[in-house]
């Protein structure tokens, strides 16, 4: 229902973004997506030094500040755009990126910056998320970052506020975790993290059985995230280790649970627990250490990106806010399809007299 | 473009399967459907002990032992049904069951057996997965238990053949792992686990940019299985705690890599290593131990399966079976895609041809 | 949403449905599926002489007489199966079959009764038709036999009732329409016909923009049924005669169509008129009249059906209530759809909390 | 696989279109994809006189003048806007118009020149049916103005060249047809008429069964074009007059056919014989007569467009490169997909090495 297209490279002269499935009469404006893609850059030493600005165009699907139903196309301009920095990678694969696969899939290709496989693209899925958001009622994602190599920031409690408020989104232990990061950025290298995410106020009844289960869909929309290589809900893999009598979580007088190690979901379906799942960057593969590589001909070569050039440390810190966008395009549409499903006949009714 | 429907509870009268994007002229046969179905349900004591035959009948796309291009339809009957295993919880929660999410959502649903939500299901993912390993010429998918408890089997060395000889499809330490299933069933408790899959002789090129990542399918493949809570790919979480200097797989002459820390995708796209992911199956909810849990009208309760009933110590056994399965819907699919994106012209050019 | 899987060949074992999307706690019965069956073949002389009972067993979703939620699966025999009667055309084209065009594509496939090509398959549709019924509310759907050959039937008024009252479900010069499809299967011939479809009570707003339009996807739904060449709405191919300004219906104060030459269909979306379409079926291509057709290797041959074999003098008249089932589907998608896009904050956050 | 979204409304800052499914290594540019936008705005005084000089600007999925794989993205900017020309429709229903759903679908939405509801949009199709005949392969389609009001014009001979010199892509009766239609343009009306489309060297075998029939697929493509009320394949409506010994086409040896009454389509596949169809376009309801309507608060009011405004007298003569373009993204998704169904086993095969 809520499904959205993007399109651009990271070196052309735009990306863009198409929201299918919004409804009508739902306020939006430039400044708040503009808000959030700032969110997406946080800015500091942490990330990358593209300085773009991100600047969001609506040119379709909305009209005098609201949606009008149809679909609402986004534009943001590529300005900082440096092509001599990939003069070395025109004929080299760069190690742990795409070009060896999309030379091997398409032949032809854009190879600046990533082109269509940079992680700019997820300046698009930041503003799909936004428009989601707006479906979402009361039900809220936070994430943040959990894990930054060894250091496990698992939060004693669970402050909402205190994410936005870290320029690393971290929770907890937020200083060695950007000590880490810092060390590594000083060597010209990169560092793996884990990003949580926690939803709240989530209804009952979300997802679908079978194919559509909740975990399958957010597991989907997690693992389309560049650099993301594992998802897990609830104990996640750590269930491994654990008895059916551990794992079962017990229930309370009116029907909640004592404990929440199922995740939010029991057979693909929100149970109104909070949903919580946990997602895996690998470390940025853009570093400027030397590398054994192979050019385009087969013949070795040394793949090293200059010092200068600019990458992220640790990818997991602007992860954070592309897996909320995507847990909220994801929890929009089950919200969608939930409402079609309670299928008790007085609802049904009410849905068609409401269409009339 | 294959893709399968599913039908049929635990414990109606039958349950089904049906299978469009087959092409047509490829010998099948219900005896080829039967032996894969036996793989599935191991039997000795290490799984439940319902005792289904599991005879497939293809009733639609097959003539004369060959597909014919037609929706294939295969129907299961089941004959070991025994509705009053389930007497105790018409009206009360199963911890860790979908009855509480299907009852919050669909108001009326068939309890017994678990009905629509049972892995019984997973018998028409099998029968799916024999027509798709048709059409993955020489990629070759194995997976194994790596995991039950604390016992990890990693193996020193990969022989694919000596899977299938253990009852529960383990190469390494498998009296361990079978030790220990068999004392949790012994208390009447289950135990969590982890399956391993490789894939062999992958052709490059498989898996699409962005959304259509081939991490992003096969995830929300092995996610829609039940007991499913999490899957990573190459080093998964364990990147988290990885150098980008470390995880970087260096190549040699020629193009081949010579680690595969990536698990043999990059940008969502095959790279010709072999793929491998790991899933971490939970312990099976339906234990026979007492648990705290709630009627449908709120009161406390006391769930407890009889010790005689039949269910699973550990569900990753016949899991290993049914990744297999689901991972040949996945890239039979994606072989699919790729011959269409090869997009040199000549190869476009006889694709249209060949059609006429 | 609402969306149905088929399979099955003539002259299998059965044929079978699965309908997906169908709300849970919906009261369903084989017997009211067996009705509707029985009126797809109306029996009488005006149509094929296969004597089958149509008795359709449902086998998944529905649990003590309610839907589940689940997918619905419906399975129904076939019996009086004579494969004796395609002896002729087994190494031979059948004109205006699709023979020809399964055996260029598929090079494989059953020919028995037209196999997967077979009209039979429309039962299935009747079936699905049966449940998306439930879906409309106040919605109501009437097709009739228009034209039968030169026999023009447009009604002065138009009385529902009588449709199913009529043998050939015609409600104008019955007795014309009969006598002329008494005449053509005298003479082992066929004809061709018009069915009209009027939909009744439609609320405003069914359909989306662009590519979505109502017509287009009633049309498409149109065009799948067997031997339907063409497809218009409102004036239809008659508009082309017409000006804008006779062409234009004019309003009435408060909102309402003074006329209806639209079809009650603007920009692809309901206005709330009538909607009005008709459908050509082209005469049976199984007749018992000599052809020049051609042998599988390419040498000439004689078509013609033995004069005592069991086919339709004019397969319109059934026709008229696949095209009921077939509008029936398409507007249960649209009005859930249209729930959807109301797009009133107020009623989002309704739909968003009734599904808590 | 080919698909296509669109975006944009007539009084926006720009609309466009963007294209998934090309495969990479393809020539395209924007001097091509401008040719044909010329052509759907042939000038002269048949057409509106909106001067748009339709310059698309390719902002993805192209690098260095050849496809990618990755989606193709075109903006084409709006440059001839006139919004006073809507002043007196922003608060009353444009009689034959879309404003009158739109507000009861929607309640919010862009009035400017039909917002997202205007055939402006067309020529994003037109873009996509630039990319999708580069798929095509010897596949020919040639569209023609047939009929304008009471003129008929069926050619006694199909010479494509001609259509692309007469400035309503007439072939036959040219004259008569721009009589009429400069008639109806002075007396600020407007007149309906039909477009027929012929596909040449069309293979075997496109197309599939059931509900994916080649009519199927095209009919939707053609009921979504605005203003579209009908369509009809081979003898269309003709055949409710026709016996079954009529219609049925017979063969000669070798294979072929020796007439073409099923319209090179049979059982929803591709004969091998022309592809022929016919689409009826309305009389454009924008129109300088008055016409009584209502406004918004449901008071009546006279609508009745400035004869100044620019509209078209005869929306079928740019309705035809409008339909070649439909029917081109059609049969480029019909070709890939057949591509895949041919089934013989070698081919699969070579399909999947050639993957490799």
């Amino acid at each position: 229902m809520f499904r959205f297209t993007t399109f651009g490279e990271s070196h052309g002269p735009l990306i863009g973004v198409v929201v299918d499935g919004m409804p009508s009469g739902i306020e939006i404006s430039e400044e708040e997506m503009g808000r959030a893609l700032l969110k997406r850059r946080p800015g500091g030493s942490y990330t990358s030094q593209r300085k773009e600005e991100d600047i969001p165009e609506i040119v379709s699907g909305v009209f005098e500040g609201k949606t009008t139903g149809a679909p609402i196309a986004v534009l943001i301009r590529n300005n900082d755009v440096k092509k001599e920095d990939y003069a070395p990678f025109l004929t080299l694969y760069r190690p742990g990126h795409a070009n060896f696969t999309y030379r091997a899939k398409y032949g032809h290709f854009d190879p600046y910056g990533g082109g269509r496989a940079s992680a700019r693209e997820t300046a698009c899925r930041t503003v799909a998320g936004v428009l989601a958001k707006k479906l979402l009622g009361d039900v809220e994602i936070v994430a943040y970052l959990k894990q930054v190599g060894p250091v496990l920031g698992s939060p004693t409690e669970f402050v909402a506020e205190k994410v936005d408020r870290s320029p690393i989104f971290a929770l907890y232990r937020e200083a060695e975790m950007i000590e880490i990061i810092e060390k590594v950025r000083g060597e010209g290298d990169s560092i793996g993290g884990i990003v949580e995410c926690i939803v709240l106020n989530v209804p009952k009844g979300l997802g679908d059985p079978v194919y559509e289960k909740l975990e399958a869909n957010l597991g989907r929309a997690m693992l389309s995230i560049p650099a993301v290589k594992g998802v897990e809900f609830g104990e996640g893999f750590a269930a491994a280790l654990m008895r059916g009598s551990e794992h079962n979580d017990s229930m309370k007088e009116g029907g909640r649970f004592v404990t929440n190690r199922h995740g939010g979901i029991l057979g693909g379906i929100s149970t109104g627990e909070p949903i919580v799942f946990r997602v895996v960057f690998k470390p940025a593969s853009s570093i400027a250490k030397p590398i054994a590589s192979v050019h385009f001909d087969g013949t070795l070569g040394i793949a090293e990106h200059p010092r200068k050039s600019r990458h992220d440390p640790c990818v997991a810190i602007r992860g954070v806010k592309v897996v909320e966008a995507m847990a909220a395009v994801v929890l929009a549409d089950a919200i969608f399809y939930n409402a079609l499903n309670i299928g008790r006949s007085e609802h049904l009714r009410e849905i068609s007299s409401g269409a009339s």
